[in-house]
């Protein structure tokens, strides 16, 4: 690395018109034959300068050109395209086995639409775009919002649809561990007037499919409510206006000790120790019984004496008993379970919250051959959401429809960390050796002697008639060993081979890359037999 | 509406600050435990507050939205994108049988990447991000230019590629015209160091490939070569500094009259009116020679006498004629053909360039009848590209790379216009009256009584697990009725309806959607039997 990242553009700039004028100076020095010491020091001045802003200086236009993708972004080669292609294609046709319907909507809102709706931190991680006049704009933060937007300005109250695109967020990359600032969602939602819990076991099951159908591990799907959490801080005395703030940190009980959450608690976020003991029993009850199953956790807060005479709470508990009983009926696995102190950040959500992780993976490579994104795949969501019935509502009213009965569309879905999915594919594809293929070719058509390139187009013309996926090298002396070596690099499973003998017979040979058998095939009967190849 | 949408930005925020300095103010003041007077007081003040901008303290961003999509973007509906989704799917496809890769780059790039890449019009159309500290970037306008930089950042020398993403450019909107701010470009390109014309005539097979399976009717690929156009100017006398001026005007003659070009020429862009008297000769050949095919009309300028003396015309026309003799032996219709006139726009051009357009179409509503989208893409080029070999070369002789030899990646490509073509099939669909599915669903699993619920759940179930794309509504008690509309209304082909006797007899009803035929089927032969039904 360079030490330029230190330099702000400003600088640069200015640096860089030093050297400009350096230049300027040098060229004059020498044109008039300017003593050489002179122009020595002149020159070393302005490799000086140029050390500054990049290493070494070149040629002034390299100043104007930093190849690289802009902080946070990067580009995806064919290799890691393929495996977000596979994934996305087993994703969506989960998706698609369920009914959805997909829409698009597009990179950038209006500012005013995404304001306000991710919490103060998010609001600040929002990408704008520059002021060229007219309307001022960002980029989306995420797929909900824009859905929400749709909805209420389509005055639309049903739909299921997937949505898979790109969301920006401003936020300091981590590129190492995975988190950039340009990045796939994919989001799965129900919206309408529907019966308690029945699209909510829908989610829960989709994300069940997604998970077992990746094969990927173990996972579980962590499930909570937040009524059940609003009732438990009305129980143990915590401060309503506090609640953001205390869920954001028993939502990391997951990953930190409870010493640490309840150290957060009261002496950086205030909160009343008394409080934080009394909150400790109920967030940590399945971590600290840990045979319970989860039917047994939602009992026992219906035997319990104090949580049981809360109406939240017991709202809470009856939904999420309800949900299970249809998530057994949708086949959902047992890894769907009651968690406590799941408590997810974004401020929308208003009924039940879920949110899965990988437990146990078999194709993990051991942790200390881990990189950091991998770890972070291990142990991040890898799927998250829940219901959100107000925020369509808040683009109506928004609008002036006074009619409040209409101003409610409710909402649920889910949103993969398509992302962390793909990089725990890799990491399986990688442990179990499985072949990346860049492209689908099937069918190398090669040739042994020089010429023939209009031989070897006609046969891709066939080939290619028949929907057989074929390539031809654009040259038209190649060498036979570039060729094959191309098959073996790209893992093309077969090999056409004309030479002037095949011409004359009418013959090509096929040739196995792998196992390098050849055998004459007449002209006449290549794509049949082609077929019948490829289809073992 | 309420009264705050008077209020601007500026003041909203000024606002909204001083209700956190008293919200800040009041917590403090319960914490000391202070006088409930003055906490009262401090609360009705930031009550006031509240109301100012938004009605009665809730949330203040209601009231600033409009609903809508910024200027000269859209969303999708479910039956956009289903259009959308079958025409890339088969684009996709046959560059996959072509053996393409795909890469992916984020949606912006550093700004300096950009610049001087697309001509001064270009230039001034590109979309900033705002400068939120960092680095300068812009979204991107087209696929080419971060192709050319993620092949130089890469070294890399040679691939064949194709990317499917969305761009931007700030133009003036058109929407009526299919002319948006964000849409979709569609781009195959072939780099490396090749033999003449073989990755041309590859390029030329694509087009034709695709237009061919969309089936919208004729079509035409005009072809035509920068250094043909360069030597008419040369034997015309055409200064070479108005190039693309001229180039520009002479581009429309596929649109307007040569009276209309001509005065353009001489009028407007001050172009000696006998250098283009010359001019006219050469770029209307094909127009005043009706008759002469493709390979006529290139022998005329190898026995003009003034043409076959230039070099860079008799290059243009050999290469040419090779292309359209490969392009042959790749079984490319006749549709191909040359056309002295094209003269597409972009700098970047070096070699062959090309456009498609369509001729005629079967599916074409009346003129009349015709919508301005529509009559857009009618005239309008579906496909266009060409030779570039500078561009790659242009980044890395930015970044320094001295060896000369190194500087030049030589690309090809073609980019479909696939907004276009997504506007033409949906014509053909609505003409033929295809419907269009927004899913797949291929069964409903409806009730004819009240309840039930658990048991399409678990019928659901089986469906989803055996693949089978299946839906019900989530609904207790849902009306037979509504149920059944929802199938016809989504084209959904079969039902499957249970009630109390079926469930008795462990029996479904299988209904046939459209003919509205009903055959019972044992439970346990459900899935088999649906297999069975869905593949007929």
């Amino acid at each position: 690395m360079s030490n330029n990242t230190e330099l702000n553009l400003k600088d640069c700039e200015i640096i860089e018109n030093e050297i400009k004028m350096l230049g300027d100076e040098i060229r004059a020095l020498k044109a008039e034959k300017a003593d050489p010491n002179i122009v020595k020091e002149k020159v070393a001045k302005m490799l000086e300068k140029k050390a500054l802003i990049g290493d070494a200086g070149k040629s002034k236009e390299m100043s104007k050109f930093t190849l690289k993708t802009p902080k946070g972004t990067r580009d995806y080669n064919p290799q890691a395209m393929s495996i977000r292609e596979k994934v996305l294609n087993l994703v969506t046709n989960v998706f698609k086995v369920h009914g959805a319907e997909t829409i698009d909507t597009p990179v950038f809102e209006l500012k005013e639409i995404l304001m306000g709706k991710y919490g103060d931190e998010g609001g600040k991680l929002v990408f704008d775009l520059a002021n060229q006049g007219g309307e001022l704009c960002s980029l989306r933060y995420d797929l909900t919002v824009p859905f929400a937007r749709y909805l209420a300005q389509n005055k639309q109250t049903n739909i299921k649809r997937y949505q898979i695109a790109k969301v920006y967020r401003r936020d300091q990359p981590y590129m190492t561990k995975g988190r950039y600032r340009e990045f796939y969602q994919c989001d799965f939602d129900i919206a309408g007037q529907y019966d308690s819990m029945v699209p909510e076991s829908e989610c829960i099951k989709i994300i069940d499919d997604v998970l077992k159908k990746l094969d990927i591990g173990t996972y579980e799907i962590r499930i909570n409510h937040r009524l059940f959490l609003e009732g438990i801080f009305e129980i143990c005395g915590a401060p309503a206006n506090e609640f953001k703030n205390v869920c954001s940190s028993i939502d990391k009980l997951d990953k930190q000790p409870w010493e640490e959450v309840k150290e957060e608690l009261v002496k950086v976020k205030f909160i009343d120790e008394k409080v934080v003991n009394k909150l400790e029993k109920y967030v940590r009850l399945r971590e600290q019984n840990p045979s319970f199953d989860r039917i047994q956790l939602l009992e026992w807060f219906e035997k319990d004496e104090i949580a049981s005479k809360n109406a939240k709470i017991t709202t809470a508990i009856e939904e999420m008993k309800l949900m299970f009983e249809y998530s057994e009926c949708f086949g959902v696995s047992s890894s769907a379970v009651f968690e406590p102190s799941l408590a997810r950040g974004l401020d929308y959500y208003t009924g039940l919250i879920y949110e899965a992780i990988i437990i146990e993976c078999p194709f993990f490579i051991k942790p200390e051959e881990c990189d950091e994104e991998e770890k972070n795949a291990r142990i991040g969501s890898v799927a998250a959401g829940g219901r959100y019935d107000k925020l369509v509502g808040m683009f109506l009213q928004g609008t002036g429809n006074d009619k409040k009965a209409k101003n409610d569309v409710p909402c649920i879905g889910v949103s993969f960390g398509i992302e962390r999915l793909f990089t725990l594919v890799e990491m399986k594809y990688k442990t179990c050796g499985i072949p990346m293929r860049t492209n689908e070719t099937e069918v190398f058509v090669a040739t042994a002697q020089k010429g023939l390139l209009k031989e070897r187009m006609k046969i891709c013309k066939d080939l290619w008639e028949s929907d057989i996926k074929a390539e031809m090298i654009y040259k038209k002396n190649p060498k036979l060993l570039t060729q094959l070596q191309y098959c073996e690099e790209k893992s093309i499973p077969y090999a056409i081979i004309i030479g002037q003998r095949e011409i004359e017979e009418g013959v090509v040979k096929v040739r196995h890359v792998i196992n390098r058998q050849e055998n004459d095939v007449k002209l006449g009967d290549l794509t049949g037999k082609l077929k019948e190849l490829l289809n073992c």
